[in-house]
């Protein structure tokens, strides 16, 4: 079996930029990378994620809205995920089940109890390390708004909202000490995909 | 609170047809009332239904596939059901979760366990009468295949599969004997639909 590494993070953390410099560095180093990302991954998880973000904001009810992106997962993992860490390959994945504790656990009504039953049903693949990239919410929420792009329903939250999100993920981490790493995302990008690359090798040794 | 009939059996059963008359006879006779199917039955769970019977049919797992169906049921009920139900209508719905217990839990991997869990979970509400159209496998496939339409890719499945629905739905008319009743099929449509008649409206009553 190869390695499940996910990265997780408030809107505008940097977490894509970092999943994609880690897949890079591995990648050159030799090792067999694949790189995805959540909500999608796979052409029916696509399909899935378009259906969930297209049209009004009140088109899918909190609950409807966590059933089909626990499907997009599980579509997500037979397809992709699974397929790569049967072979051996890093599966290096931005965002994955902690976001949507938070997305849907925290900010889409109050739903971690069914979000944690859906994922011990129906998905069951948990991560084998995670890195938390921690940001002010500020500063996060400042990047997030001046990129655009179809994450602007997520992203629409405000601070109040991004600002909970974050608590939320630091507890996570606390809950998942055993899998989850908070990395400091307020400095510079080489700064602190350094320090992942270097836990990620002593994690790979 | 309004009453929520569902209509259930193997393809070519005859059930669409006598939830129909059945809807036709109760809004004749002066009820709010509301004629529905699945999978789909409001625009959202429409639009799933289109993306699990569109495409290959290994397009999705019998896994992904359930969580589809749920997600659909959640939204035709928060939409379409419970609003009809809270303004005290009759609902009258053909195929409701009985027929995923049967087509995701038998015909599609073994699934029954995960199909009552996400009922339990996500969607919670029962029919308060189930009409069971119980009918020979044989003679439901020649009706169904003679049909044609895009229910093809379930009814492609064989008199086999087709005899192991029927008894698993009367399988399940003895596990929930307090609210499916089993309704002999083989006859004429308008002898089928007058014993259908007098029993909703002593349940009614």
């Amino acid at each position: 079996m190869g390695r499940f590494i996910t990265f997780e993070g408030i809107d505008g953390s940097g977490k894509s930029t970092q999943a994609r410099l880690l897949a890079e560095h591995l990648h050159a180093d030799g090792h067999d990378t694949v790189l995805t990302r959540e909500p999608g991954g796979s052409p029916g998880a696509e399909d899935i994620r378009k259906l969930v973000l297209e049209g009004a904001q009140d088109r899918w009810s909190p609950e409807t809205e966590l059933l089909l992106f626990t499907a997009a997962r599980r579509d997500h993992l037979e397809r992709v995920i699974d397929p790569a860490l049967e072979r051996g390959a890093i599966v290096i994945c931005d965002r994955y089940v902690d976001s949507t504790r938070m997305y849907q656990g925290i900010a889409r009504g109050h739903q971690r109890e069914q979000v944690d039953a859906l994922h011990d049903l129906m998905v069951k693949r948990d991560p084998d390390l995670t890195l938390l990239i921690d940001m002010e919410p500020k500063r996060g929420l400042d990047r997030a708004l001046g990129r655009g792009g179809d994450e602007e329903r997520f992203e629409s939250f405000g601070e109040g909202l991004q600002a909970r999100i974050r608590q939320g993920f630091l507890d996570l981490a606390e809950e998942f000490a055993d899998r989850i790493v908070v990395i400091d995302g307020n400095r510079q990008i080489d700064d602190i995909a350094g320090e992942i690359r270097a836990l990620v090798t002593k994690t790979l040794a």
